[in-house]
């Protein structure tokens, strides 16, 4: 077993790593942004997670997203579906939640194939 | 590494096979029917997709539930026990949580072993 | 392949071991306690199936938490933070949504290493 972890602190790594399978911790914008802002931070977070643990968007197994108000489904989804690799879309579910703070609009949580 | 895809689109893919773990994308049932029936329908396209992978519902690992409205959990447990490989349940997670249109009052999110 | 479970009824089982792997059902503390009395009861249900596969809280991959109402957001992290590992923190992320009933006000959902 190897595990690794990346940006580790008190309550939360932002990636792990488990054999060939890496977990990142939900991403978030910048508190205040639109959601399509928010979902390009966001994507930003999870090309450079997963490209420190040599992995790509590619890769990515499960992609569940939480919107803090589903009247912005078509907005993020527009910055989505010009992000994911073609041909290697994850398996993705969207539900709506009220996130850490009512100004994050959108957080996504991610595992991909790592090796 | 493998990495198989079943039912990809340009924003993700109904099933992702990696080694001998498969994650299913949110599955939801037909708008505008009722609790029992949206879980019904849910529940036959898992076992399509595991079908298609080469597995079962013996084999989950992990299912999270998405309720659009909590009053329905005895409604959708109704099926959703009589469905459940005997002495196979998977771990298991229900949650209320609006989805992508009001009319989807049920979502099932999967991973299952295949090997 | 291997599947272990533990603690398995008809509708789902508390652990689900997959090879090196183990998922958590959903654990949620005693209905009409404090929520730092709840995130205290959950914790020690996971540091107890973790115990009983063989796994414990320096190896957890991912940890998904539910918050009935996210104004509970730094009583839970209190307890939380006193409680995890030291430099082996999850990928962790946390939304609110209501549970089984609107006397658990917090769940916690757990994936973890086991070899």
């Amino acid at each position: 077993m190897t595990i690794k972890r990346i940006d580790t602190n008190p309550r939360m790594s932002q990636a792990v790593v488990h054999n060939d399978t890496v977990y990142l911790a939900g991403q978030v914008g910048n508190a205040g942004d639109s959601v399509p802002a928010q979902t390009e931070t966001i994507l930003g977070h999870i090309d450079r997670l997963l490209a420190e643990v040599g992995s790509d968007k590619s890769r990515i197994l499960q992609a569940i997203i939480w919107l803090d108000d589903m009247k912005d489904f078509a907005a993020m989804n527009e910055v989505w579906d010009a992000w994911v690799s073609p041909g290697n879309a994850p398996a993705r579910a969207c539900g709506e939640a009220k996130l850490a703070t009512p100004e994050y609009l959108v957080e996504i949580i991610v595992i991909a194939a790592v090796d």
